[in-house]
């Protein structure tokens, strides 16, 4: 077994070499001036990142943690919130709302499509209660990019407080928390960000701060009130996982560099590129609205989808992800996020020329990079960390 | 600023080199065969280390969260549970409680004093319909080590589980979880398993599984129950911080290596030589019950504690730890757990020594080290991971 030479999964993501020199440095004490000097940068990154002026609380758990935080800290036992589905992580918020009582009134969304934003409008109207929508930006498992600006102005038109999943969204698809009206928006590391996973992060505004005062469902670890109040001395009420946020600090240096604007451009381009070649290589995409931080390809007819994974690692060194539960088989998935390169996203497409043609399903000699070029052009390693550079053990 | 040349705080601790190279290496996917045999190796060694033959399950969080995880699966709201104080963590014990609604029937203990087992066993007399009684090896913030066998032995003639949090006492002090029936123990990496914070761990027998099947506290993220399962194909339910348990694979194998009963010896006799350097240097021990992971330092009439504390680590670069809440300025805490040696502390104990004479509070030169040196004997660097060795950026 080897460590794959390109990992274009849709987290974990690459690390820069500089976020891999911080993750090695000596570990610092986080009740210290020099910690709380750094934590107190990284929040005020994550505040232009995620694209407000409300304060971000970092926790130290998996996304899924901040989307745990979410729910408990908004609602009680036997309030109601509206969920949008569509995949995996759509579903994970109708979880969450079952684990704690919640009353969730699904939105459907056939896997691969985007909601249907006045969906989530008449629901709201026939469900005036509602204190939540519960919705995702970019649904990983689907590789779909949902209309949240839209679904933001719907909400907006009601009591409820729109709570967005950008797990994997942020730093790929736009999303203007403060602008377009995201009450509380949830992200983790290992994604756009490109760290390790181990912290993950939530905005709050004042809107969704006055639920959280008054909701009275059970938390300790995951309670807010508690870590806002820490915020005032840039501390967390529990120690937090020190060495991420230290390499964060790098992170950021590296995206706020060039800046949040261009990194989503770069994204954009490198998504549009990957979308041309899957078209030009006779392939179809998944998505009928697709984020750009993920690419679903659909697998032929005929081929095995888990078999045309292993093939693209085992031939190319390549990793990509495959389909999560009844999806399992039926994509593969190309990552673009964060410190995924126009380069890399060309020797994971030749990966898939390669690993299909093994599999006896030809398909036209180099079409798919070729029409990949055509949109990288000029911008080929525009992202935010060049490669190379600083030397770490590897 | 500057990074601390001798950290000698209880968590985090310093990290050797082998854990700072690991932590540098390219990230993995958690979903590959690559990934699962490093999780299922790292969990087998976390049962030697943990003395359990009971699957262990791992967590992204802080320590906290594995408590959380404790409280919320074995009990529901309205449940009566017996809980030792004695120091800020066992009153997270009883914060959690009150957080769920658990109704918790403690047991007070002097900040100093270790908990007297026959109390625990009156109280467990008194609430016979008490669930679980909630306990800590090691009072990280007094550097007690309460007698968790004497408190199992009374534990088990009820029909409570125990549930022991050894965040900071596991691979400092003896702890035989199987041997004396502890239900439940809850670890964190920052401490004896000398990685950063970001894991937790929790150990549960089937006396604690069968309470966890009919708890009805809501939970989610900390739903042992899912994570039991997940374990059967050595993985998580949501995604873990993998670059922390490949650095735990490196640990494991140091801690392994030599084996816990020397990584016990070893932590036993850096401790004793700090408590007699102490006691030579004409100060007095905090602890009645002292833990072999910490040692509590009186601080002497007439000296500010956190002037003193703010000296050594200006003068000397050493960091130790203050006391918290209402111990704030009363005590310094050394240390003793995972990668700090008897040269860590020799350095140490100077500090303290030079900072004393420094506020007017003059100490014979060289009498705590001469005393530490007569117990560290030739056992200097007896550590598990010899300093030095593995190059990585500093």
């Amino acid at each position: 077994m080897k460590t794959p030479d390109i990992l274009l999964t849709p987290g974990p993501t690459p690390l820069p070499p500089q976020v891999r020199e911080a993750l090695a440095r000596p570990i610092i004490h986080h009740r210290t001036a020099h910690y709380r000097a750094i934590f107190k940068r990284t929040l005020q990154g994550m505040q232009t990142v995620m694209q407000t002026a409300q304060p971000v609380c970092c926790l130290t758990s998996s996304g899924t943690g901040a989307m745990e935080a979410a729910v408990v800290n908004l609602l009680a036992p036997g309030d109601e919130a509206i969920v949008v589905l569509g995949g995996k992580f759509g579903e994970r918020w109708q979880e969450l709302c079952q684990a704690y009582a919640i009353r969730a009134v699904t939105v459907p969304v056939t896997y691969g499509d985007a909601a249907d934003p006045a969906q989530v409008g008449a629901a709201l109207k026939a469900h005036p209660s509602a204190k939540a929508v519960f919705a995702t930006l970019c649904e990983t498992s689907t590789g779909v990019v949902h209309d949240i600006r839209a679904i933001a102005q719907l909400t907006r038109k009601s009591q409820a407080v729109l709570v967005v999943d950008a797990i994997s969204g942020l730093l790929a698809d736009e999303c203007h928390t403060d602008a377009w009206g995201i009450d509380v928006l949830v992200s983790g590391s290992q994604k756009g960000l490109m760290l390790p996973p181990g912290l993950a992060f939530i905005s709050v505004n004042e809107r969704a701060w006055a639920l959280m005062e008054r909701a009275t469902t059970s938390r300790y670890y995951y309670d807010l009130r508690v870590a806002r109040k820490a915020l005032a001395d840039d501390d967390t009420p529990f120690t937090p996982a020190v060495a991420i946020v230290v390499a964060l600090d790098e992170a950021l240096k590296l995206i706020l560099g060039t800046g949040v604007a261009q990194r989503l451009e770069h994204n954009g381009q490198i998504a549009r590129g990957t979308r041309a070649a899957v078209e030009a290589m006779g392939l179809s995409l998944f998505a009928k609205r697709p984020s750009n931080g993920v690419t679903a390809v659909k697998v032929p007819q005929g081929v095995d989808g888990k078999k045309l994974a292993a093939l693209m690692y085992e031939r190319s060194g390549v990793m990509v992800a495959g389909g999560q539960g009844e999806m399992a088989g039926k994509i593969i998935r190309f990552a673009h996020m964060g410190y995924i390169t126009a380069e890399d996203l060309c020797a994971g497409l030749t990966a898939l020329e390669e690993a299909l043609r093994a599999l006896n399903h030809p398909v036209p000699a180099g079409e798919g990079v070729r029409a990949a070029q055509a949109i990288f052009g000029a911008r080929l390693s525009a992202g935010p960390a060049p490669k190379g550079g600083a030397r770490v053990p590897s």
